[in-house]
Protein backbone atom coordinates (compact mmCIF):
# COMPACT_ATOMS: atom_id res chain seq x y z
CA UNK A 1 0.00 0.00 0.00
CA UNK A 2 1.37 3.00 -1.08
CA UNK A 3 -0.01 5.07 1.61
CA UNK A 4 1.76 2.93 4.27
CA UNK A 5 4.73 3.50 3.35
CA UNK A 6 4.06 7.09 4.44
CA UNK A 7 3.89 5.94 7.97
CA UNK A 8 7.09 5.73 10.01
CA UNK A 9 7.21 3.10 12.71
CA UNK A 10 9.32 5.41 15.61
CA UNK A 11 10.74 3.11 18.80
CA UNK A 12 11.92 5.16 21.83
CA UNK A 13 15.23 3.70 23.37
CA UNK A 14 13.52 0.18 22.55
CA UNK A 15 15.21 -2.24 25.26
CA UNK A 16 15.47 -5.52 23.80
CA UNK A 17 16.67 -6.31 20.71
CA UNK A 18 14.11 -9.04 20.51
CA UNK A 19 10.90 -6.89 20.81
CA UNK A 20 12.48 -4.68 18.01
CA UNK A 21 13.08 -7.83 15.58
CA UNK A 22 9.54 -9.07 16.28
CA UNK A 23 8.19 -5.09 15.57
CA UNK A 24 10.15 -6.01 12.04
CA UNK A 25 8.05 -9.18 11.95
CA UNK A 26 4.73 -7.25 12.92
CA UNK A 27 5.38 -4.74 10.45
CA UNK A 28 6.48 -6.73 7.46
CA UNK A 29 2.99 -9.21 7.78
CA UNK A 30 1.03 -5.70 7.34
CA UNK A 31 3.04 -3.99 4.72
CA UNK A 32 4.82 -1.70 6.68
CA UNK A 33 8.48 -0.41 5.63
CA UNK A 34 9.89 1.93 7.51
CA UNK A 35 11.33 1.88 11.31
CA UNK A 36 13.18 4.45 13.13
CA UNK A 37 14.82 4.25 16.36
CA UNK A 38 14.99 7.21 18.62
CA UNK A 39 17.59 7.55 21.19
CA UNK A 40 19.05 4.04 20.40
CA UNK A 41 20.62 1.65 23.14
CA UNK A 42 22.70 -1.09 22.67
CA UNK A 43 20.74 -4.06 20.90
CA UNK A 44 20.95 -7.72 21.28
CA UNK A 45 21.25 -7.95 17.07
CA UNK A 46 21.31 -11.45 16.98
CA UNK A 47 17.99 -11.31 18.65
CA UNK A 48 17.15 -9.08 17.10
CA UNK A 49 17.56 -11.00 13.32
CA UNK A 50 15.89 -14.23 14.91
CA UNK A 51 12.64 -12.55 15.71
CA UNK A 52 12.57 -10.60 12.70
CA UNK A 53 12.63 -13.78 10.91
CA UNK A 54 11.63 -13.01 6.96
CA UNK A 55 11.71 -9.32 8.55
CA UNK A 56 15.45 -9.11 8.85
CA UNK A 57 16.11 -6.77 5.73
CA UNK A 58 13.53 -4.44 7.74
CA UNK A 59 15.45 -4.94 10.97
CA UNK A 60 18.74 -4.16 8.78
CA UNK A 61 17.83 -0.91 7.08
CA UNK A 62 16.06 0.63 10.80
CA UNK A 63 17.24 4.23 11.17
CA UNK A 64 18.96 5.46 14.03
CA UNK A 65 18.38 9.30 15.25
CA UNK A 66 19.66 11.38 18.61
CA UNK A 67 15.98 11.61 19.47
CA UNK A 68 12.27 11.76 18.82
CA UNK A 69 12.30 15.35 17.80
CA UNK A 70 14.70 14.48 15.01
CA UNK A 71 12.71 10.98 13.99
CA UNK A 72 9.77 12.49 13.10
CA UNK A 73 11.20 16.24 12.46
CA UNK A 74 9.64 15.54 8.52
CA UNK A 75 6.49 13.98 9.54
CA UNK A 76 2.77 16.12 9.45
CA UNK A 77 1.29 14.16 11.82
CA UNK A 78 2.78 12.60 15.41
CA UNK A 79 1.12 9.66 16.92
CA UNK A 80 2.07 8.87 20.32
CA UNK A 81 0.79 5.54 22.26
CA UNK A 82 -0.10 5.87 25.84
CA UNK A 83 -1.01 3.02 28.54
CA UNK A 84 -0.94 5.85 31.28
CA UNK A 85 -3.50 7.95 31.88
CA UNK A 86 -3.43 11.41 32.76
CA UNK A 87 -3.80 15.30 32.61
CA UNK A 88 -2.69 15.26 29.24
CA UNK A 89 -2.97 12.07 28.12
CA UNK A 90 -7.07 12.25 28.87
CA UNK A 91 -7.79 12.95 24.94
CA UNK A 92 -6.48 9.71 23.43
CA UNK A 93 -8.58 7.94 21.08
CA UNK A 94 -8.42 4.55 19.70
CA UNK A 95 -6.85 3.46 16.46
CA UNK A 96 -9.76 2.05 14.89
CA UNK A 97 -10.98 5.58 15.41
CA UNK A 98 -8.42 7.28 14.59
CA UNK A 99 -7.51 5.35 11.48
CA UNK A 100 -9.49 6.50 8.67
CA UNK A 101 -8.20 9.94 9.27
CA UNK A 102 -4.45 8.22 9.38
CA UNK A 103 -4.66 7.09 6.19
CA UNK A 104 -5.87 10.38 4.74
CA UNK A 105 -3.10 12.47 6.86
CA UNK A 106 -0.44 9.74 5.19
CA UNK A 107 -2.15 10.51 1.92
CA UNK A 108 -0.60 13.94 2.32
CA UNK A 109 2.60 13.61 3.55
CA UNK A 110 4.62 11.46 6.16
CA UNK A 111 3.23 10.49 9.50
CA UNK A 112 5.17 8.73 12.73
CA UNK A 113 3.60 6.38 15.11
CA UNK A 114 5.93 6.43 17.88
CA UNK A 115 6.37 3.85 21.09
CA UNK A 116 7.92 4.38 23.94
CA UNK A 117 10.33 2.27 25.98
CA UNK A 118 9.05 -0.94 26.97
CA UNK A 119 10.12 -0.23 30.88
CA UNK A 120 8.32 3.24 30.95
CA UNK A 121 6.13 4.36 27.67
CA UNK A 122 6.37 7.86 25.98
CA UNK A 123 7.99 10.54 28.59
CA UNK A 124 5.94 13.69 29.15
CA UNK A 125 9.07 15.58 26.79
CA UNK A 126 8.04 13.00 23.83
CA UNK A 127 4.51 13.57 24.51
CA UNK A 128 4.54 17.01 24.15
CA UNK A 129 5.60 16.33 20.37
CA UNK A 130 3.02 14.43 19.32
CA UNK A 131 -0.05 16.23 17.60
CA UNK A 132 -2.75 13.34 18.36
CA UNK A 133 -2.69 10.55 20.71
CA UNK A 134 -3.95 6.60 20.72
CA UNK A 135 -4.61 4.45 23.41
CA UNK A 136 -5.01 0.48 22.40
CA UNK A 137 -8.18 -0.85 23.91
CA UNK A 138 -7.18 -3.68 26.72
CA UNK A 139 -8.93 -4.43 30.01
CA UNK A 140 -8.40 -2.38 32.96
CA UNK A 141 -6.52 -4.91 34.94
CA UNK A 142 -3.79 -5.09 32.68
CA UNK A 143 -2.92 -2.18 30.44
CA UNK A 144 0.23 -2.42 29.25
CA UNK A 145 1.34 -4.23 26.02
CA UNK A 146 4.79 -5.78 25.24
CA UNK A 147 6.18 -3.45 22.74
CA UNK A 148 5.96 -5.88 19.72
CA UNK A 149 2.50 -6.58 20.25
CA UNK A 150 1.31 -2.79 20.92
CA UNK A 151 3.35 -2.13 17.48
CA UNK A 152 1.37 -5.57 15.90
CA UNK A 153 -2.19 -3.95 17.10
CA UNK A 154 -1.67 -0.67 15.66
CA UNK A 155 -0.65 -1.85 12.11
CA UNK A 156 -3.48 -4.18 12.02
CA UNK A 157 -6.04 -1.99 12.09
CA UNK A 158 -3.99 0.63 9.82
CA UNK A 159 -3.54 -2.32 7.80
CA UNK A 160 -7.29 -3.45 7.92
CA UNK A 161 -8.50 -0.11 7.46
CA UNK A 162 -6.63 0.16 3.87
CA UNK A 163 -9.38 -2.34 3.20
CA UNK A 164 -6.98 -3.83 0.84
CA UNK A 165 -6.69 -7.06 2.11
CA UNK A 166 -8.68 -9.82 0.24
CA UNK A 167 -9.57 -12.88 1.72
CA UNK A 168 -9.80 -16.29 0.09
CA UNK A 169 -12.19 -17.02 -2.02
CA UNK A 170 -13.91 -20.28 -2.46
CA UNK A 171 -13.48 -21.57 -5.78
CA UNK A 172 -16.73 -23.37 -5.64
CA UNK A 173 -19.61 -21.41 -5.57
CA UNK A 174 -22.76 -21.35 -3.55
CA UNK A 175 -25.23 -24.33 -4.64
CA UNK A 176 -28.10 -23.32 -5.50
CA UNK A 177 -31.51 -24.61 -4.60
CA UNK A 178 -32.40 -26.41 -7.73
CA UNK A 179 -29.00 -28.28 -7.44
CA UNK A 180 -29.73 -28.92 -3.23
CA UNK A 181 -32.95 -30.37 -4.44
CA UNK A 182 -31.85 -32.37 -6.46
CA UNK A 183 -29.41 -33.50 -3.37
CA UNK A 184 -31.90 -34.02 -0.94
CA UNK A 185 -33.98 -36.13 -4.13
CA UNK A 186 -31.28 -38.49 -4.01
CA UNK A 187 -31.11 -38.65 -0.28
CA UNK A 188 -34.58 -39.46 0.42
CA UNK A 189 -34.26 -42.06 -2.00
CA UNK A 190 -31.24 -43.41 -0.92
CA UNK A 191 -32.49 -43.27 2.68
CA UNK A 192 -35.73 -45.41 1.74
CA UNK A 193 -33.54 -47.76 0.33
CA UNK A 194 -31.23 -48.22 2.97
CA UNK A 195 -34.11 -49.06 5.30
CA UNK A 196 -33.32 -46.03 7.21
CA UNK A 197 -37.05 -44.50 7.18
CA UNK A 198 -40.36 -45.73 5.72
CA UNK A 199 -42.24 -43.77 3.26
CA UNK A 200 -44.77 -42.73 5.32
CA UNK A 201 -42.52 -40.96 7.45
CA UNK A 202 -40.31 -39.93 5.39
CA UNK A 203 -41.34 -36.53 4.94
CA UNK A 204 -41.20 -35.96 8.27
CA UNK A 205 -37.35 -37.43 9.00
CA UNK A 206 -36.44 -35.38 5.47
CA UNK A 207 -37.33 -32.18 7.47
CA UNK A 208 -34.64 -32.94 9.72
CA UNK A 209 -32.10 -33.75 7.43
CA UNK A 210 -32.82 -30.85 5.22
CA UNK A 211 -32.33 -28.29 8.86
CA UNK A 212 -29.07 -30.58 9.54
CA UNK A 213 -27.96 -29.72 5.95
CA UNK A 214 -28.95 -26.31 5.58
CA UNK A 215 -27.14 -24.68 9.16
CA UNK A 216 -24.55 -22.84 6.66
CA UNK A 217 -24.26 -22.24 3.07
CA UNK A 218 -23.04 -25.58 1.24
CA UNK A 219 -20.85 -25.27 -1.95
CA UNK A 220 -21.52 -26.67 -4.91
CA UNK A 221 -18.76 -28.82 -4.10
CA UNK A 222 -20.31 -29.82 -0.62
CA UNK A 223 -23.36 -30.68 -2.09
CA UNK A 224 -21.29 -32.91 -4.89
CA UNK A 225 -19.55 -34.85 -1.97
CA UNK A 226 -23.15 -35.64 0.14
CA UNK A 227 -24.58 -36.26 -3.32
CA UNK A 228 -21.95 -38.73 -4.15
CA UNK A 229 -22.11 -40.27 -0.49
CA UNK A 230 -25.79 -40.78 -0.90
CA UNK A 231 -25.82 -42.66 -4.24
CA UNK A 232 -22.71 -44.60 -3.41
CA UNK A 233 -24.19 -45.67 0.09
CA UNK A 234 -27.25 -46.80 -2.27
CA UNK A 235 -25.43 -48.74 -4.77
CA UNK A 236 -23.24 -50.67 -2.17
CA UNK A 237 -26.74 -51.58 -0.33
CA UNK A 238 -28.03 -52.78 -3.80
CA UNK A 239 -25.25 -54.60 -4.30
CA UNK A 240 -24.84 -55.89 -0.90
CA UNK A 241 -28.47 -57.89 -0.84
CA UNK A 242 -26.93 -59.01 -4.57
CA UNK A 243 -29.23 -56.72 -6.08
CA UNK B 1 -16.15 -10.12 30.39
CA UNK B 2 -17.56 -13.74 31.32
CA UNK B 3 -18.45 -14.00 27.73
CA UNK B 4 -14.14 -14.40 27.00
CA UNK B 5 -13.97 -16.38 29.84
CA UNK B 6 -15.78 -19.16 27.86
CA UNK B 7 -12.83 -18.75 25.15
CA UNK B 8 -10.42 -21.32 25.42
CA UNK B 9 -6.77 -20.43 23.78
CA UNK B 10 -5.13 -23.84 22.72
CA UNK B 11 -2.10 -23.61 21.16
CA UNK B 12 -0.92 -27.26 19.50
CA UNK B 13 2.69 -28.26 20.15
CA UNK B 14 4.29 -24.90 20.81
CA UNK B 15 8.17 -24.75 20.31
CA UNK B 16 9.19 -21.61 22.50
CA UNK B 17 8.42 -20.79 25.81
CA UNK B 18 9.17 -16.97 25.05
CA UNK B 19 5.82 -17.53 22.56
CA UNK B 20 3.77 -19.01 25.37
CA UNK B 21 4.73 -16.66 28.03
CA UNK B 22 3.76 -13.77 25.26
CA UNK B 23 0.76 -15.30 24.17
CA UNK B 24 -0.11 -15.45 28.25
CA UNK B 25 0.17 -12.12 28.55
CA UNK B 26 -1.55 -11.09 24.93
CA UNK B 27 -4.55 -12.50 26.86
CA UNK B 28 -4.27 -11.09 29.44
CA UNK B 29 -4.65 -7.67 28.19
CA UNK B 30 -7.66 -8.28 26.43
CA UNK B 31 -9.55 -10.28 29.62
CA UNK B 32 -8.81 -14.10 28.49
CA UNK B 33 -7.95 -16.68 31.20
CA UNK B 34 -7.44 -20.19 29.56
CA UNK B 35 -5.35 -21.48 28.03
CA UNK B 36 -4.39 -24.95 27.02
CA UNK B 37 -1.50 -26.38 25.12
CA UNK B 38 -2.17 -29.38 23.05
CA UNK B 39 0.64 -32.13 22.47
CA UNK B 40 3.10 -30.33 24.71
CA UNK B 41 6.69 -30.34 23.81
CA UNK B 42 9.26 -29.38 26.75
CA UNK B 43 8.94 -25.45 26.79
CA UNK B 44 11.49 -22.89 28.50
CA UNK B 45 10.03 -21.97 31.34
CA UNK B 46 12.15 -19.24 32.14
CA UNK B 47 11.85 -17.57 28.93
CA UNK B 48 7.80 -18.57 29.22
CA UNK B 49 7.52 -16.68 32.80
CA UNK B 50 9.48 -13.78 31.76
CA UNK B 51 7.50 -13.19 28.41
CA UNK B 52 4.17 -13.56 30.08
CA UNK B 53 5.18 -10.41 32.94
CA UNK B 54 2.38 -9.85 35.21
CA UNK B 55 0.39 -12.70 33.20
CA UNK B 56 2.59 -15.31 34.60
CA UNK B 57 -0.10 -16.87 36.96
CA UNK B 58 -1.46 -17.73 33.89
CA UNK B 59 1.35 -19.40 32.18
CA UNK B 60 1.61 -21.32 35.31
CA UNK B 61 -2.00 -22.30 35.09
CA UNK B 62 -2.26 -23.47 31.79
CA UNK B 63 -3.87 -27.14 30.95
CA UNK B 64 -2.18 -29.59 29.00
CA UNK B 65 -3.79 -32.35 26.87
CA UNK B 66 -2.11 -34.95 24.98
CA UNK B 67 -3.60 -33.65 21.59
CA UNK B 68 -5.99 -31.09 20.05
CA UNK B 69 -8.80 -33.82 19.95
CA UNK B 70 -8.59 -33.83 24.15
CA UNK B 71 -8.14 -29.94 24.17
CA UNK B 72 -11.41 -29.09 22.80
CA UNK B 73 -13.78 -32.46 23.39
CA UNK B 74 -15.99 -30.20 25.31
CA UNK B 75 -15.98 -27.38 22.77
CA UNK B 76 -19.06 -26.34 20.79
CA UNK B 77 -17.30 -24.54 18.10
CA UNK B 78 -13.43 -25.28 17.19
CA UNK B 79 -11.95 -22.26 15.81
CA UNK B 80 -9.02 -22.81 13.77
CA UNK B 81 -6.64 -20.83 12.45
CA UNK B 82 -4.55 -20.81 9.31
CA UNK B 83 -2.19 -18.97 7.32
CA UNK B 84 -1.52 -21.14 4.46
CA UNK B 85 -4.29 -21.51 1.53
CA UNK B 86 -5.40 -24.58 0.29
CA UNK B 87 -8.45 -26.77 -0.85
CA UNK B 88 -9.96 -27.44 2.77
CA UNK B 89 -8.72 -24.35 3.98
CA UNK B 90 -10.42 -21.84 1.39
CA UNK B 91 -13.05 -21.05 3.36
CA UNK B 92 -11.47 -18.99 6.10
CA UNK B 93 -12.70 -15.77 7.19
CA UNK B 94 -11.31 -12.99 9.13
CA UNK B 95 -11.94 -13.08 12.81
CA UNK B 96 -13.65 -9.42 12.38
CA UNK B 97 -16.28 -10.99 9.73
CA UNK B 98 -16.78 -13.96 13.10
CA UNK B 99 -16.31 -12.11 16.17
CA UNK B 100 -20.13 -11.40 16.77
CA UNK B 101 -21.26 -15.03 15.98
CA UNK B 102 -18.32 -16.29 17.85
CA UNK B 103 -19.35 -14.05 21.02
CA UNK B 104 -22.70 -15.62 20.75
CA UNK B 105 -21.51 -18.90 20.58
CA UNK B 106 -19.62 -18.09 24.13
CA UNK B 107 -22.80 -17.58 25.41
CA UNK B 108 -24.28 -20.85 24.52
CA UNK B 109 -20.57 -22.89 25.44
CA UNK B 110 -17.45 -23.22 25.73
CA UNK B 111 -15.59 -22.25 22.38
CA UNK B 112 -11.54 -23.29 21.39
CA UNK B 113 -10.19 -20.50 19.34
CA UNK B 114 -6.41 -23.35 18.15
CA UNK B 115 -2.98 -21.99 16.82
CA UNK B 116 -0.92 -24.39 14.98
CA UNK B 117 2.84 -25.07 16.10
CA UNK B 118 4.79 -22.01 14.92
CA UNK B 119 7.13 -23.72 12.64
CA UNK B 120 4.06 -25.68 10.26
CA UNK B 121 0.67 -24.22 11.63
CA UNK B 122 -2.05 -26.37 11.96
CA UNK B 123 -1.91 -29.72 10.13
CA UNK B 124 -4.51 -31.16 8.22
CA UNK B 125 -5.27 -33.93 10.53
CA UNK B 126 -5.89 -30.73 13.53
CA UNK B 127 -7.93 -28.52 11.06
CA UNK B 128 -10.42 -31.27 10.83
CA UNK B 129 -11.63 -31.07 13.89
CA UNK B 130 -12.83 -27.33 13.44
CA UNK B 131 -15.86 -26.37 13.08
CA UNK B 132 -15.04 -22.74 11.42
CA UNK B 133 -11.54 -21.56 9.92
CA UNK B 134 -10.23 -17.99 10.47
CA UNK B 135 -6.92 -16.26 8.36
CA UNK B 136 -5.58 -13.31 10.04
CA UNK B 137 -5.15 -10.50 7.68
CA UNK B 138 -1.87 -9.60 6.15
CA UNK B 139 -0.03 -8.60 3.17
CA UNK B 140 0.34 -11.49 0.69
CA UNK B 141 3.79 -10.87 0.77
CA UNK B 142 4.46 -12.21 4.37
CA UNK B 143 1.56 -14.07 5.70
CA UNK B 144 3.23 -16.08 8.35
CA UNK B 145 2.39 -14.08 12.14
CA UNK B 146 4.75 -15.09 15.31
CA UNK B 147 2.67 -17.30 17.04
CA UNK B 148 2.17 -14.23 20.39
CA UNK B 149 1.44 -11.59 17.80
CA UNK B 150 -1.56 -13.94 15.75
CA UNK B 151 -2.57 -14.61 18.97
CA UNK B 152 -2.89 -10.83 20.32
CA UNK B 153 -4.89 -10.06 16.83
CA UNK B 154 -7.20 -12.51 17.72
CA UNK B 155 -7.41 -11.93 21.22
CA UNK B 156 -7.73 -8.14 20.36
CA UNK B 157 -10.42 -8.64 17.86
CA UNK B 158 -13.02 -10.48 20.47
CA UNK B 159 -12.51 -7.98 23.36
CA UNK B 160 -12.87 -4.80 21.08
CA UNK B 161 -15.97 -6.95 19.89
CA UNK B 162 -17.63 -7.17 23.35
CA UNK B 163 -17.58 -3.39 23.36
CA UNK B 164 -17.04 -3.22 27.16
CA UNK B 165 -13.68 -0.89 26.31
CA UNK B 166 -14.37 2.46 28.02
CA UNK B 167 -12.01 4.64 26.57
CA UNK B 168 -10.80 7.70 28.63
CA UNK B 169 -12.75 10.56 28.78
CA UNK B 170 -11.57 14.29 29.13
CA UNK B 171 -12.83 15.58 32.14
CA UNK B 172 -13.15 19.05 30.54
CA UNK B 173 -15.99 19.30 28.61
CA UNK B 174 -15.65 20.66 24.84
CA UNK B 175 -16.07 24.40 25.05
CA UNK B 176 -19.11 26.25 23.99
CA UNK B 177 -19.59 29.05 21.09
CA UNK B 178 -20.54 31.63 24.18
CA UNK B 179 -17.05 30.84 25.75
CA UNK B 180 -15.29 30.40 22.60
CA UNK B 181 -16.44 34.34 21.48
CA UNK B 182 -15.11 35.45 24.78
CA UNK B 183 -11.38 34.44 24.13
CA UNK B 184 -11.67 35.31 20.85
CA UNK B 185 -12.67 38.84 22.91
CA UNK B 186 -9.55 38.98 24.85
CA UNK B 187 -7.58 38.21 22.15
CA UNK B 188 -8.38 40.87 19.77
CA UNK B 189 -8.02 42.96 22.98
CA UNK B 190 -4.50 41.89 23.74
CA UNK B 191 -3.26 41.61 19.53
CA UNK B 192 -4.14 45.42 19.63
CA UNK B 193 -2.68 46.46 22.91
CA UNK B 194 0.68 44.19 22.10
CA UNK B 195 0.51 45.88 18.17
CA UNK B 196 0.61 42.92 16.54
CA UNK B 197 -2.65 44.34 14.05
CA UNK B 198 -4.05 47.29 13.94
CA UNK B 199 -7.82 48.70 14.14
CA UNK B 200 -8.69 48.74 10.57
CA UNK B 201 -6.48 45.15 9.94
CA UNK B 202 -8.30 43.45 13.14
CA UNK B 203 -11.34 41.67 11.84
CA UNK B 204 -9.31 40.33 8.82
CA UNK B 205 -6.54 39.27 11.37
CA UNK B 206 -8.53 37.91 13.86
CA UNK B 207 -10.11 35.14 10.99
CA UNK B 208 -6.73 33.74 10.83
CA UNK B 209 -6.18 33.25 14.23
CA UNK B 210 -9.67 31.95 14.51
CA UNK B 211 -9.12 29.26 11.88
CA UNK B 212 -5.92 28.36 13.28
CA UNK B 213 -7.46 27.70 16.79
CA UNK B 214 -10.89 25.94 15.18
CA UNK B 215 -8.78 23.33 13.53
CA UNK B 216 -10.08 20.74 16.21
CA UNK B 217 -12.71 20.57 19.10
CA UNK B 218 -11.23 22.75 21.99
CA UNK B 219 -12.06 22.25 25.82
CA UNK B 220 -12.72 24.24 28.17
CA UNK B 221 -9.16 23.37 29.79
CA UNK B 222 -7.61 24.74 26.80
CA UNK B 223 -9.76 27.90 26.14
CA UNK B 224 -8.90 28.88 29.52
CA UNK B 225 -5.27 28.11 29.08
CA UNK B 226 -5.37 30.40 26.00
CA UNK B 227 -7.58 33.17 27.64
CA UNK B 228 -5.15 32.99 30.31
CA UNK B 229 -1.87 34.12 28.08
CA UNK B 230 -3.89 36.20 26.31
CA UNK B 231 -5.24 38.38 29.31
CA UNK B 232 -1.14 37.27 31.14
CA UNK B 233 0.30 38.81 27.74
CA UNK B 234 -1.77 42.30 27.24
CA UNK B 235 -0.32 42.56 31.36
CA UNK B 236 2.92 42.66 30.71
CA UNK B 237 2.62 44.36 27.77
CA UNK B 238 0.81 47.70 29.77
CA UNK B 239 3.59 47.05 32.29
CA UNK B 240 6.65 46.68 30.21
CA UNK B 241 5.86 49.79 28.96
CA UNK B 242 5.55 51.35 32.59
CA UNK B 243 1.51 51.78 32.28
Amino acid sequence: MPVLDNIRIVLVSPLYGGNVGAVCRAMANMGFGELAIAAPRPLDQGEGRMMACHAAPLFANRREFPDVRAAVADCIAVIGTSARGGLYRQHARTLRDWAPETLALAGRGRVALVFGPEDNGLSNEDLALCTQLIQIPTTPEYTSLNLAQAVMVCCYELFTACDCFEGREEKSPEATSELRERMFEIWRRTLLTIGFMEEEKADHMMLGLRRALSRGPLSVDDVKILMGIARQSEWAARHAGGD
